[in-house]
């Protein structure tokens, strides 16, 4: 094995170490670490929760701290700041590792090329960019809300052959498989927020909790411009055991933001402004302020052209079930020509998942 | 190996031979043939072409039509009538085969079980449906032909995510990749007649032969009600080189017509009828008179609507590129609901391909 290949191979090791976080740290990074000493993996470490050791710590706790001559792969520069735990490069410098090989560099300004100058200094080898385009995928989300200050928006669509939205009268109510809505509470439990339009909420009455596979609730996002939404709804029943936040224009009658929050929901109000009542930018600002570094938009075809339209959304999920509806509702509305790079895709059950992000 | 999984393996080059004749054979089916003794191929042989020999004599005569004690595998029923060529069984009854194995029973009432009494009658072990599924999908165009008398039909669809089927001014004009047009090509290879409604003949001016791949071009189709086809058009200035079909009501200009026959056009007449000017049942019975027994429908969604709404469309191909298009002609028109199944989906450059069949 050459050296580099093997990097790449203790690399993706501590990426899927990284993946242990996933849904569980935000709105940190998912990091992973692994220590190598004569080819061998002596520790291993994740950050496996917000608040929690970091990866690297985590991983040198193992060894009480000692790693002479090691070397030491960690999927994101370490961090040279205070936070909720202490800095992460003097436990390093401490370990005595003669090595760090990190996948790429933090992009937090209060972080951003430090934490490698602060190694270098003290006389460690590191080696950066190893399998750094999986690193970023892997924590696109974060990087998106640390670099724009705005949270990164998933579109998830569930449509038929002939792009219909809704089933016809005397069919099942779904489109998609149960395949597909499994795998739709796998990326909610990725998410730290889901979130649909008013029209939605009523029609659907929806949970948007993590039911089908293990996973913590993403919050629930519903945007309800006129304070529509009733307390009787599902969302509203449930909003103290899972943060259920709305957001109205400051036009919305301010008894039913008072009904509401007694029930434990969080009325965000924002300004209405020009000829729509609430504008895009400002549901994303608001979020982003809630520390809700992603936020998946899963219904309503209104949002889903809203979102497209002004062009933040930066990850598409089409579920496409094989089927044409034939008449009604279609998901299709004006928006505007963009072009999309297929990242992946798979059947599941009899429907096909197509997963697309957008290059800026 | 045990006995069938070895049925298999032979069976599965026999389907391969096969293949080879695909797009000159039709209407007949295509064929594959491989002898085997003593665990090794002595001869293959499949319909190369229509009016050539068939798949049991080609292989038979690398052996000077004496094959004794071997065993045969072939993908279809052999024949037991005259056609082009005389009839299969009693070259092998001649040949001394101890064994056939057989995919699949032909349809074609002919011969529909009569090839394999006759061989059993005269000693030879029969074994049938070996990788029928796999034969049944190889000829299922022949198969329905022949069970329907009707042509089979597949459906290409060239979209974007957003169900539009034009780019926008100032975009290339495809939506679709090179690649995917290369398959496109590919498909047109395997079916006896490309369709277009007049809409697009006039928009596209479109040649519809396959030129980005080997393979013979096929019959090129005009649904053209009222006969408005310009002779200046490619389709018509090549029609001595390619068969070209106009499809058009007996209401339309008998002028037009005969100046269209004096291009070697072949204008096919049919009845008007009720509300709609020409039907589509008439459309694939005439294509069905001329021994088209597959065609493929690329233009127009309203001959893809109409289509779809007489429930005519067999398989459905997406090609569906990386882009919103966000406004413009979407090619979804009302037409009926209908579950499909999937076959085949892969990526083809940055697009996907979807392969649907439907089950009746």
């Amino acid at each position: 094995m050459t050296v580099s290949s093997s990097h790449d191979e203790w690399m993706r090791r501590a990426l899927l170490l990284a993946q242990l976080g996933s849904g569980r740290v935000s709105p940190n990074p998912m990091v992973g670490c692994v220590i190598v000493h004569d080819d061998t993996v002596i520790a291993e470490g994740w950050h496996s929760a917000y608040g929690e050791l970091h990866a690297e710590t985590d991983a040198l706790r193992h060894l009480n701290g000692i790693a002479t001559g090691a070397t030491m792969y960690v999927t994101l520069e370490p961090c040279t700041h205070y936070g909720k735990q202490p800095p992460c490069i003097d436990a390093i410098i401490r370990s005595g590792v003669a090595r760090v090989v990190v996948a790429m560099i933090d992009p937090n300004p209060l972080v951003s090329g430090q934490g490698i100058e602060r190694l270098r200094e003290a006389g460690i080898e590191v080696i950066t960019d190893v399998l750094h385009d999986e690193a970023a995928y892997l924590n696109r989300r974060f990087l998106h809300w640390m670099r724009s200050g705005l949270p990164h928006v998933t579109l998830k669509l569930a449509t038929s052959l002939d792009a219909r939205a809704q089933m016809p009268p005397g069919q099942p109510r779904f489109i998609t498989s149960a395949e597909s809505r499994f795998h739709v509470h796998k990326l909610r439990a990725c998410v730290d927020a889901v979130m649909i339009g008013i029209g939605t909420a009523l029609y659907d009455n929806p949970e948007l909790t993590v039911r089908l596979c293990p996973g913590r609730n993403p919050a629930r996002v519903v945007i309800d411009s006129m304070c529509r939404l009733p307390t009787s709804t599902t969302l509203v029943a449930t909003a103290r055991e899972t943060p259920t936040i709305i957001i109205c224009s400051d036009k919305s009658d301010r008894d039913a933001r008072e009904e509401l929050r007694n029930q434990g929901v969080d009325v965000i109000v924002v300004p209405t402004r020009e000829e729509r009542t609430i504008l895009t930018e400002d549901i994303l600002r608001v979020l982003a302020e809630r520390k809700i570094t992603s936020v998946m938009a899963e219904g309503g075809p209104y949002l889903a052209a809203r979102l497209l339209r002004d062009d933040v959304v930066d990850e598409l999920h089409f579920h496409v079930a094989p089927v044409m509806i034939g008449s009604g509702p279609s998901w299709v509305f004006d928006t505007a020509f963009r072009r999309w790079m297929l990242r992946e895709h798979r059947h599941v059950g009899q429907d096909i998942h197509m997963q697309y992000v957008r290059n800026r």
